[in-house]
């Protein structure tokens, strides 16, 4: 990885940033100011005093979001803070762009406060079209995210939850639909129940996948334990499997599924002996998954997903923002809702051709993809 | 004016906003989005956990200012609020790039307190090598930059203020060799004491003119009068003229200065005509000037500035900020002080060959300001 990293860091030190803001107007005489600018602009201003909506037809507003991060859990390296953030959510914006249209903007915010997270997102509200909250840890990005939706009206995802959730549902159906097994029967193992972890868990039961048991830290989650989040025991809750107490080595058992959220190298390949006779492996820890592909392979796994691009199945959250942001753009619609997000997984599944243990789930690069989303958000009735 | 306002609205609704958000890097295939995303992007994030200052090389902070307003003193038109602000934050962002090639973003903020708004630029400034205050109304406008040129690492400069003093006393430099009038013995009656007003009245003393008078609503500053902000009070310790009474009729007699930083039409030909044998006008009012410039000249006025880009002598902000920033961003300047806008006021006064009454400012498109504003700074030991 090190030699990754330091290309990395070169690409950074040529380019200074990887984001610029552009005119998108002329601006090569004083006529043209006149109207980009002042005096002209005024008309344009006292036209959005008057009726606010035009504010997403005349300016930026109409294709712009806001990609929001405190730094504290940044990709798998967690709390580096607000300026070691800049680079990703640059890279973010420039993914924003490329496969969505989507005009986007780092905001990194030198504050970890619940409170003054929202306060400061609803602050920097007027110019954003929408707001894209990425890498905040949990618990916090549950408020932060739930408060921002009741309390702005513009749309706002976090990211690390609802992308992650979205695409592995998505590759989760094809991968059932291969190994031939209900949805209501799968015996599922979710690893790491922070911010992916929970939507992903959330949105699982939302399409009636609920022979599931989560395991965090402590182990796995059950009706026993004391102090669980209010996130985690809804998410027990909404599980048929309530009781059973002990760690992933235990949870494993006869499982047909593991979906990893959680960190590198706890799945062992002891582990996956135990599991069915067709194990499906989501190891979806970045940079380092929580088993490495070929290992999981040669242990009998039978579909292996990664977030890496340099496997097959890559479970890549790039396949869902830009064209969901793009259609909530563009149709006004007023704010996510779980059905969204599980017709977009569902769409995606349903583009892939000639599903095999290879091939569970689209390309990112794929020029269908943003359509895809697109079309399965507008849909709707929102 | 109505033809303009339309023509711009017709502008901003074809474009749907002026700004863009555009990649600097190549995103093609996997491997660009290994470096400029993820996993490469995370050497990047370390590297700036251990160093934050490479964040100034590495990210957008290099090369991007944060153009901050709260839409409470948008151009002439007064307290619109944010998101009518936003088409005046686009159009400075696109000057930025145009003539200082700065990247700028506009942050229109949803509060009016001091305090907020203080708070919410810390909390934004990570990511920003730079901060330009923008449209908010005085006296909360000169507390905010004081703190925030305190209480953050980057620069700070509001460019109604600083800006327009800037220019404003570029074009009285010439206006003044013109007349064979010496800085020390002018007589200069400034009218309007908000933000421009007062960053302009600061920067004549520091620059030598003293023989001031100034006029707010309440008519002249004077030692008599009770409840005189902090600004005016200072505007009026520095003046050598402290005791006249009255309004702007008395203090206009034999004066050799108008400059007007007020409202539309407040300048009578009357007064004009009290003023001394050569009357400088400086009408500066945006966009309907103290006095119509032809009424001005008809009236005896000898040479005559406004804000406008329809008549000779603009007074444009836009002939500072790019190169002012341009240069606090390369040459890593920790903060904006007075000495920087005196050189560059004198720089940009002693570049207009040919001075004359119609030529007392460079133009804004001429290719050598950016130049000419970039070394008055650098040429400074900061």
């Amino acid at each position: 990885m090190q030699n990754l990293y330091d290309e990395s860091i070169e690409l950074h030190k040529k380019f200074g940033g990887k984001l610029e803001t552009v005119s998108k107007v002329p601006l090569l005489n004083k006529d043209d100011l006149s109207l980009a600018y002042t005096p002209g602009v005024a008309g344009v201003c006292l036209a959005i005093a008057k009726d606010e909506k035009l504010a997403k037809l005349y300016t930026i507003k109409k294709n712009t979001v806001a990609i929001v991060t405190d730094g504290s859990a940044i990709l798998g390296l967690g709390d580096l803070g607000p300026m070691a953030a800049i680079p990703v959510m640059e890279g973010k914006a420039t993914i924003f762009k490329e496969f969505g249209g989507v005009d986007a903007f780092p905001i990194c915010l030198d504050t970890k406060d619940t409170e003054e997270i929202i306060k400061a997102v609803k602050q920097i509200a007027p110019v954003f079209g929408g707001i894209n909250l990425e890498d905040i840890s949990a618990p916090r990005c549950f408020e932060i995210e739930e408060r921002l939706r009741k309390e702005l009206n513009i749309p706002v995802m976090h990211d690390d939850q609802w992308g992650a959730a979205t695409v592995t549902l998505s590759a989760l159906i094809n991968a059932l639909k291969i190994v031939g097994l209900d949805k209501q029967k799968a015996k599922i193992v979710i690893s790491g129940v922070g911010g992916a972890g929970v939507a992903t868990g959330r949105l699982l039961h939302e399409y009636g996948i609920t022979n599931t048991i989560f395991c965090d830290s402590s182990g796995i989650i059950n009706s026993k334990r004391n102090n669980l989040t209010k996130e985690k025991l809804e998410l027990l809750n909404a599980s048929t499997i309530k009781d059973m107490e002990g760690g992933l080595d235990l949870a494993i058992e006869k499982a047909d599924v593991f979906i990893g959220l959680s960190k590198p190298n706890i799945l062992t390949p002891a582990m996956v002996k135990k599991m069915s006779a067709r194990p499906i492996i989501f190891a979806l820890a970045n940079p380092n998954p929580e088993i490495d592909p070929s290992l999981a392979l040669s242990s009998g796994a039978y579909i292996v997903a990664t977030g890496r691009s340099d496997y097959p199945n890559q479970i890549n959250n790039s396949l869902v923002f830009p064209g969901i942001f793009r259609a909530m753009l563009d149709k006004d619609i007023p704010q996510f809702e779980n059905k969204i997000f599980i017709n977009v997984a569902q769409a995606l599944a349903d583009m892939v051709e000639n599903t095999n243990p290879n091939n569970i789930i689209p390309s990112m690069f794929d020029p269908l993809v943003k359509e895809t989303v697109y079309n399965a958000v507008t849909a709707l009735s929102l």
